[in-house]
């Protein structure tokens, strides 16, 4: 997302070139009067864009769900599918009650470091002004919906042994505190932008905070019970492949909003044709994931494990999230057939360090969306590979070791892992009273 | 939705702003001559929405299939998804039939109380006219896909043991008169209209029009076998958890469409601002529905029962359709959560009642949908609980009585129930003759 | 699709209605002055049709793969997942680079027969141009989407049965030559459409050819194992009518960006009100295809097979296809009741030709398209069925002879069949080293 809203400049041209075309009325007497006037459809095309993409975006929260519910064996499945409702139901609960204000509002004042602690208002209805250039309520909504995916990120990870409320404690505190921190740094103006650190819609600022939450709940959480015993990795399979192919399906067509609605703007045929070239990258993006680990597993293993070419193509897709403009099609074919190369190797080095990720989705938002943030340099000239690097791991310190902090005083307080019968039996009997398949 | 359709209040600003602009035509002459060319734009607007919202409506179709699957036995998915398939197909072509014009066409002609028995005409191609501030087609398939919705709240309620002809031949009778006619009260400009009755999207007219055609079916077919044998509530769970929270996903993202919709323009930074705020509304008061259901659940049962969370979650849509742009974020907050609580209490009460409502239908469009309409003039200034009370009571009467015949005159002539057997082995393969899940 | 682009033509129409709207400057200057300005916002409108459009015909993709992962049995369902996501990934890029200029760039200097053999430059950021009327990126965008379709419908014919990569080389070859060479023929421009050839948005052009492609395979592949032994036709009954459901739904939501965005226009009211009646036509059809297949079932066999009234409700859509707009609605309904009957005909005619047609695929895509693109003179005045039926025998021909050459040589090399052992325990565990529902 820029900082630096284009529906302004964009209603500028149409001023500039208004006048022009108005010339018995006097230049400048033309625009003086015409302002009025001319950019009314910008504001509407750029709510329309926040509206539509936002819905998108919506959408990924069950591609989430139907991902991990998917990954899951079938004991744990109904738990999985109540996380991801309550992740998505609490995430927007707290980014009224204090993100956005957190993220966006008066960062200048803190130094840069963060917002304010309020609730956000919305204008009267029929008030919403057109002076932003846009529905500073569709703005509220799609921010809203990014914020929920950094949370999806980390229920995936933890998956099958963690407690349900501490961790919907979790998802509160990073919802309302910790993502709206670290977004103020560069969405809310904060000090990286200020540096010149460059995430067009959120490799690092939404994807990698999500897999450094993971990574944290995992470590201390623990592997789940037989993952690693007997000095060998225990392989514990998806319990039904067809949910995980429709959750990435969802999460492929949501990345569109993602990507497309972070232009944040639609009222010209630049933004518009900007719009359409972040849709062209994004898709190839994903596409060169997929198949790339199709191939590689080809040749490495003689079988193609579905569930890696889902994972391909989500990571493709994190990847050429930094910067899903700039790239020419071969940058963006790059950029996610690396990301792909990532899971590849990334899930067998996770096993290797004994960190148990059920759904795969360090590799996948964390490892791809380090990848692609600090690959940004690459196509945009105006950014720098030292500021890429200073953003990755402010971003990633900060949330790691919040978030670490936040799991261990869960751990003495609450408790976040269940009881080993109940992780025997499955969290859905333990936890919920019900299953997820009772009569199979 | 509204009756006075605000396109033309637009339509009239835009022409006040670009007369002010146009000071060296003189601003009556210009206002004059403007009036071809300035809101060419604004009906556009108000077509994308109808269409865009109208998808994500149709999708709700979808939702409710997913939701329906998955909350039944496994005998019973493939018919219960037959028939969400069959109720959107004949609700389309009802709506076409006769259903529009019996909703829209010439109410005050009948005194408010019905419009025209006649199939719709579309515009010939390319002569869609422009006065109406919108496309007359897309504003078609936008009520139509309202008309499917009331539809698919019945099959929910009467599953697993309703014969398919006789609940066909209701749901065409439904979309294509009972619905219709009451619709006409309030939407068409009838006599709810006039009084002040207030239901934006239809907590009413769509969700407790179902609501009431469900609850008189589940009276007259009776309750499945065994659910109430035996002096105490046999619990049937729901088979496929999964689908289950797709469904509730899907019916969530269609809502912004359904509420959204529902303010019929959006060529105004006014308008898309308002719609911008119904869809904050909207995704609130789902969560404080949610929300609501888990802490209750969790205190009450020590288990969180997703099932319930998701009736939750639709329960705090359902609650906020009658009024999803006045309320500010607490209300909306507030409403929602009294819906969450609607399910909690609703649920276990139908069962002492022994009122067998396979998935929830009745307490989250019924009684949410009541909760919604009443508390509208919380927040709408313009309206008054003794109006609210007339519509609702009018409404429901109408559709319990008229329901309670065709389903009686059906049980009498071709019977509305399957035989024992039938009933025992399961609708799909006595009605259908293919299992949902043959391998399982 | 049409051929002439509608929003020059609107913004011709645009511009005299603005020089007639300011006298004062003088008809024709004030109508060469205001060229740049008016129609600034009709490319805007039309990107967003490509966009909103695509994305649901992108969505598409996950339909057919719900579709085909829940008709084929379970143990292939991760294979049929797998291949639908590699068709997706591949279609795209293959269609960046050669398909869409070999479709669209240069036709005219090939005779009308092809294109050029190039990869597509997408605008520079902020270059998009705005003399096309829209983004070039976004109808690549639009039209890939379209191709990926193609290849999609290939695979649930030769399902349970054909090897991962010789089906993989087959898709390539489909997405990147032979769609795009017959698509030349008629969108590119070329001689067909010279001859007056019409097909709105495909139904011979992605449906047929899909349909040709994939029954060439089938004769060449072969039936699977079992299912025409001992002189009769074995069921091998869908393992999971959920998914299939769900597919349905899905495509039919994709439809109204299939055929919706194919108008290519949506900057005037004009364009918008026909972007609407094709949203309706489209409706139509399908619930018409869907209503005649249960109707017929009930009748012939009395017990309505699930799968087969979604193929009903599919063909009424592709039937609709090649003529969307013109039709009235008792003609939509014709079309698609039609279609249904071709479904109730088609499938046991195809048993009875002993060919294994997994999905269904030949009689929805390939007979229902044929029909539609037929039937087009009916409604379409400008257009005749003799010059119909030469554009479907041309592109019928071209894609079944090359796609038996392409299936036989593969046949020859790599061998396109897994062999017994591996059909008999499964695709998913012979390839793919992972079942769809390991647990159940």
């Amino acid at each position: 997302m820029k900082l630096i809203k284009l529906p302004q400049l964009a209603g500028a041209a149409l001023l500039a070139s208004v006048a022009m075309a108005l010339p018995a009325l006097g230049q400048e007497e033309a625009a003086a009067e015409v302002v009025e006037m001319v950019p009314d459809y910008v504001p509407i095309f750029n709510t329309v864009l926040f509206l539509v993409m936002g819905f998108l975006v919506m959408w990924m929260a069950a591609g989430f769900a139907m991902l991990e519910m998917g990954l899951v064996r079938s004991k744990n499945a109904s738990m999985q599918g109540l996380k991801n409702v309550a992740i998505y139901a609490f995430a927007g609960l707290m980014f009224w009650l204090v993100g956005y204000s957190l993220m966006y509002v008066g960062v200048s004042d803190h130094g840069g470091w963060f917002g304010t602690f309020a609730p956000y208002n919305f204008p009267e209805p029929g008030a919403d002004p057109s002076e932003a250039g846009y529905s500073v309520a569709s703005d509220w909504f799609f921010q809203m919906v990014f914020c929920a995916t950094a949370a999806s990120i980390v229920s995936g990870t933890v998956a099958e042994r963690v407690k349900l409320w501490p961790f919907m404690i979790f998802t509160i505190i990073l919802t309302g505190i910790m993502y709206p921190i670290t977004g103020s740094w560069q969405w809310g103006g904060g000090w990286l932008s200020e540096m010149g650190f460059s995430d067009f819609a959120g490799s690092t600022l939404v994807h990698s905070v999500g897999g450094w939450a993971a990574i944290a709940g995992a470590l201390i959480i623990g592997a789940r019970k037989g993952k690693f015993e007997g000095g060998k990795v225990n392989p514990m399979p998806a319990s039904n492949v067809p949910l995980a192919v429709l959750g990435t399906f969802i999460l492929w067509l949501g990345w569109f909003g993602f990507n497309g609605g972070s232009q944040l703007a639609l009222g010209t045929i630049a933004d518009a044709g900007d719009v359409s070239r972040i849709f062209a990258n994004t898709n190839i993006a994903a596409a060169a994931g997929a198949a790339t680990v199709m191939i590689l597993l080809q040749i490495i293993y003689k079988k193609v494990d579905v569930t890696m070419v889902l994972n391909g193509a989500l990571a493709g897709l994190v990847g050429i999230t930094a910067e899903p403009l700039f790239p020419s099609v071969p940058v963006a074919i790059f950029v996610g057939a690396v990301a792909g190369v990532i899971v590849v190797v990334g899930v067998p080095l996770l096993d290797k360090l004994k960190i148990d990720d059920v759904v795969g989705a360090i590799p996948v938002h964390l490892l791809a969306g380090i990848w692609g943030t600090f690959i940004v340099p690459l196509s945009n000239p105006g950014t720098s590979y030292v500021t890429q690097l200073i953003g990755i791991v402010a971003i990633g310190a900060f949330t790691l070791v919040v978030s670490a902090v936040v799991w261990f005083v869960l751990k003495l307080t609450m408790g976040v892992r269940v009881n080993e019968d109940d992780e025997a039996i499955g969290l859905d009997k333990a936890e919920i009273g019900v299953e997820a398949y009772p009569e199979f």
